[in-house]
């Protein structure tokens, strides 16, 4: 797995770090680094707060190929992703020529405010993230991508970035679920994951409208296995007296 | 804020990782440390993977007051955070007769397979978490409680552990949402946070049926500065011709 290429999602924001907002973010840079062969091996949800912001982005760049930042470099006094940044790269921050272009085919004369174009100010040398919704836009520095909170915005410019990134084999993904519980497969399970090292199988317990089943993932760069151990699956629950569920 | 009181949330699994199982827990537990005057700082969501496990628990014990993980307790091949966190800890894993007793009131003898029997083992020396749903407890070690990812479960223990967290004094919250774009309040806003410094001004804009807005979250532990506050953003909302919502 050395040369696994791997990815850390950095989600920037106490307003979902206190739950209050659900986090939609990582589901989608998920699903995207699952096609693009980019294994999505954490996420951290911490508070608008310079000096986390610096510690994290510091040792997640050196420990994962790709890392992803979102939220917190609008207009307002808690948007110090930015800034934030630039202090862990050790770089200045500069008004953006290109940022201040790219905003004013979004907003008239009269509406580009000092603190819209906060927006505008990037450290030195990056490269900017188009944002084909609202005109600021993010950045990449290194192997950091600084993109915006709000999903549509977040999407647009993840979707622009894709060319940049350079992953493996797409990873596929199955699921199976049964009615029957955790401890009654899991000796049989475990016999499968270890005819199948190619394919990861993870078993979730889920508790659903007064009832407890399990959800087994499975996930591989092989189709061919995928399938396989799909279909063994379904038979060993059949086999367990239990029902399938897909 | 030397002797705040703070907070890390490890989730532990693939399948919250992957994006296809929302995270509950996260908003259930930042609720009660907000109750119990802990301040939840950040959240780490890791694969289930023996040498992650291992480093996050010990990063994360050592930056924060208490560390609550979910997930990775059952009795299938996944299921390794018992382990892991006993290697972090650099102890054994025994079984516990104490957990054993507390599941076998919930299972019949026949029903106690070796799988099961799995969540009756722990790292030695833990304070066990009473799992008052199923049977299969948790478990505390140091600042550590290592609890389960069904959110009924984990609530149920959470709930059991509270009188041996030390908090500070509630910390309260309020919200105002308005029409209005961050880039139009943000210097009026930035204004009134430096005036509240006891009180955390959090602007997150948002954009729901084909309109942008802010939501704006302020907390402290201080109530009066609380309410004054958010009758100043009132009037700064409707001074700026925006409309309010609650």
């Amino acid at each position: 797995m050395a040369d696994e290429i791997t990815a850390c999602v950095v989600i920037i924001g106490n307003e979902i770090l206190s739950g209050k907002t659900q986090d939609l973010n990582l589901a989608f840079i998920g699903q995207r680094c699952d096609g693009l062969g980019i294994q999505l091996n954490e996420m951290r949800v911490i508070p608008d707060e310079q000096a986390t912001i610096v510690s994290t982005v510091n040792e997640c760049r050196h420990n994962f190929t790709y890392v992803f930042t979102t939220g917190g470099i609008g207009p307002t006094h808690d948007d110090i992703t930015s800034a934030s940044i630039a202090l862990a790269f050790g770089k200045k921050i500069v008004r953006s020529e290109q940022a201040r272009e790219a905003m004013d085919k979004y907003y008239d004369v009269e509406n580009m405010t000092e603190a819209r174009l906060k927006m505008a100010d990037v450290p030195e040398d990056v490269v900017l993230i188009d944002n084909p919704i609202s005109g600021a836009p993010g950045f990449q520095i290194e192997n950091v991508f600084v993109l915006a909170g709000i999903p549509s915005i977040m999407q647009a410019m993840f979707d622009g970035i894709t060319d940049r990134l350079v992953g493996g084999a797409a990873i596929l993904t199955e699921n199976v679920a049964t009615n029957l519980g955790e401890s009654t497969i899991a000796l049989d399970l475990g016999r499968l994951q270890e005819a199948y090292s190619e394919v990861s199988i993870g078993s979730y317990p889920y508790f659903k409208k007064g009832k407890f089943g399990v959800n087994l993932v499975l996930r591989s760069t092989n189709a061919e296995r995928l399938v396989t151990l799909k279909s063994e699956l379904k038979d060993m629950i059949t086999g367990l007296k239990g029902q399938v569920f897909e």
